[in-house]
């Protein structure tokens, strides 16, 4: 009897990268390197998670620090072949190598594979976690602090974005796309950091809350769509105001027609999930769905970011949200982790030491966007009229935080290959920064309000 | 201002496979092909589970079905390099096209990186399988019917084993690591599906639903240890004594010794998971334990599973485990599915055509391996001596389905080699059968004592 190849080659062996280079043995060797990577970044972001949350700062910085610490500029646990490393300088492969089941020829295919298999699974993170964000936000949330809310959120888009493109071209002489794409980086709001910032002060239902809330929640949408429109800039490599144009109308068609459809499709969403009867019968259709939109939204040149945040918006209007949010939770645990744990790996230190000559200009413009990004979000506490005593320096800070979305900025810029190195350390910074000083100053804006409140009641309390 | 490479390439491009041939394109093209897989796997395994459910089967079989259907043997939305084909052949790859966004030279890369991915979030999805089995396994329901439920299930391993190795060699002239193989891949039972109809049939709590399921739950245990005996033997190629004894002895005290061990750090799992205070403070902890342990059992030779399935079997054992088990649940929804419709996309059913006179032979080897299959198991209701009034008929039949561990024996082997085309379909089509008859069987097996009980009724109802 002829032993043939394997008919189901399935699923312990993995298959090599080109069809003319087998090698078997790499196959155990790809899934070991994966679960220990795994292994490593769970471990990373609880630590940093854990730390940052004993003192009082949001989990996700820790678990980006504790990235940049596993990662390319310390111990080396976490390394990518794109930021130039090679497999000698991963110490998962090298623990690989001590246990024997690793030769020569493979290390480099296993190195680049499991790579890249991590970098997949961080962008499944990342699809999620959008998916996550547009499920929490609520579009009727919007319209009970509505215009205010806007206001707030087009000024904390448009002045850091033009203050911080003006200023990267005027004052640095920098290139139209990267001032462009490093001033939108500007434009995000965390809606994540601050609204449990806010609800850990208790302030969640108070009027500066809801606006900010409000506020972010726009922003959050502005936010996507002026990131599909400059990633996709920076992809085309000129400021083309039909493309531009397009972007814009695209952008938002598919987003406002998503939503549109999203009411009609919402009732058939329920219909399907009620009745089905086998497991995953909530989780399964939703992520066909935010997986569909996600693919549609790459596929007419947006980010597929977009296309799982619009999925979020249109599921969190259906019956079955609470539901689906409460599923969706140890999904997005195990997954979304994995996006800022190596977002932090792939942060290179060494460009930010001041002892190198050529670093310093990096600094002077992280230091100046930091500038741009703290003043202009604290503007848009006066952006609005209105007789009413209200805490405009609160919602200012409630602004200021950019988190994960400016995250997401950096990584797409970097990855279109507009971000040099200092302007791409620099908006890192400046998103560390900002989201490390907006919890506690947030904190000290409300309790100056309370003293004051202390001394002359009034009806607001 | 110099534009130099990337700092954090990341995450919306991949990176290219060889470091020598880069192709920034292919990046958004990878994560576009493995969202559209991700979605045809998606929906695959809800249509093949749902009908499978409403004609009263298990979802799992339906899934498998569904995977044969989209796979090499039929639409070809999910193919892989393993079986031959090419990017030509793939109709995700085809869609890509469509959209555009691939040119000719990164065609082959985005096939196999796709599929690469793919391949291993199905190892993923496997693992967390054995860790939730492992979860769901009861160390003390076994106590309750101890000697009963054991000997069923080690004469449930012997007999098909023995009559399907000695047969094939014997009457099939087979060399003897493949028939090992085929033998062992008689031995599993599928507690899943064997619990399910239990708990349909409200038998769960009868006797004989007690016997059968600790001798299941003892199945699985030995089922796993005669996996990774064999998988080993596949990858050394001959029977060798000292091996075998080592593989027995390492694969018994890896199991018993993380179950032994599992007894102290229970309690630091706990007060681990107690303090943490961020999002997946216990379902992250869990998978670096999980996943930890399956990438130790890979180190030390045996499989992937075996690990994920000790971590289970401690975690089960924790005052934490409905909470965790809770939260496996969505985690394994989204990942199990991809294994089982990989498994159906990599079957190549054409082996099987009978007007081909090479594949009568395999065909032959089916039905032999069907009938001692069910043989194998039907005497282990007799296997046990006893006064006391027992279904013996219905304990046979309990342990006939071979479902998910079966397949992962078929899975393995074809990796590893050992199994040529017309066995490994044997084995699939052994596992399809033997898990379609059972539920049906069961049910008439407790139909007829239930009639027997209404005209005699005794003390056992």
């Amino acid at each position: 009897m002829p032993y043939l190849e394997p008919l189901i080659n399935f699923p312990f062996v993995s298959l090599p990268l080109l069809a003319n280079t087998p090698s078997a043995e790499a196959g155990p060797m790809i899934l070991a390197g994966v679960l220990l990577s795994l292994v490593f970044i769970y471990l990373a972001s609880k630590l940093g998670g854990e730390l940052s949350k004993l003192v009082d700062l949001p989990p996700v910085l820790g678990e980006l620090v504790a990235g940049v610490l596993v990662g390319i500029s310390a111990l080396h646990l976490l390394v990518f072949p794109e930021n130039g490393a090679v497999a000698s300088d991963s110490v998962v492969i090298s623990i690989l190598q001590q246990f024997g089941g690793l030769n020569v020829e493979s290390i480099s295919e296993v190195f680049s594979t499991q790579s890249e298999v991590i970098s997949v699974l961080a962008e499944l993170g990342v699809i999620i976690l959008l998916f996550e964000i547009g499920l929490e936000s609520d579009l009727r949330e919007l319209q009970k602090v509505g215009f205010t809310a806007a206001l707030v959120a087009i000024v904390g888009v448009v002045a850091p974005f033009l203050a911080g493109t003006v200023g990267l071209i005027v004052i640095f002489g920098m290139p139209t796309i990267p001032a462009i794409f490093a001033g939108a980086a500007l434009t995000a709001t965390s809606i994540g950091i601050t609204s449990k910032v806010l609800s850990e002060l208790g302030q969640l239902k108070s009027t500066e809350g809801q606006i900010i809330v409000g506020a972010a929640v726009i922003d959050d949408v502005l936010g996507i769509i002026v990131l599909a429109v400059v990633a996709s800039l920076a992809k085309t490599g000129e400021v083309d105001v039909t493309n531009l144009v397009y972007l814009i109308v695209s952008a938002s068609a598919f987003l406002l027609g998503s939503i549109f459809l999203g009411k009609f499709f919402n009732k058939s969403f329920v219909a399907i999930a009620e009745k089905l009867q086998t497991r995953g019968k909530l989780v399964i259709p939703a992520l066909v769905f935010a997986f569909s939109m996600a693919f549609l939204a790459n596929a007419i040149h947006l980010e597929a970011i977009l296309g799982a945040f619009a999925a979020g918006l249109v599921l969190d209007e259906t019956d079955k949200r609470k539901e689906l949010d409460q599923q969706i939770i140890p999904i997005a645990d195990i997954l979304v982790p994995i996006f800022f744990v190596c977002v932090g790996a792939k942060v290179d230190l060494s460009v930010l030491n001041p002892t190198n000559a050529d670093n310093r200009q990096g600094l002077i413009i992280a230091a100046f966007l930091i500038v741009v990004a703290i003043i202009g979000k604290l503007i848009t506490g006066w952006s609005f009229l209105g007789k009413q005593k209200i805490n405009r320096l609160a919602i200012g800070i409630g602004m200021i935080p950019r988190g994960e979305v400016g995250l997401v900025f950096a990584g797409i810029g970097a990855a279109s290959g507009v971000l040099d190195k200092p302007l791409q350390a620099a908006i890192i910074i400046m998103v560390i920064l900002t989201t490390f000083i907006a919890p506690p100053l947030l904190r000290l804006a409300f309790k100056e309000e309370e003293e004051k409140l202390e001394e002359t009641p009034n009806l607001a309390k």
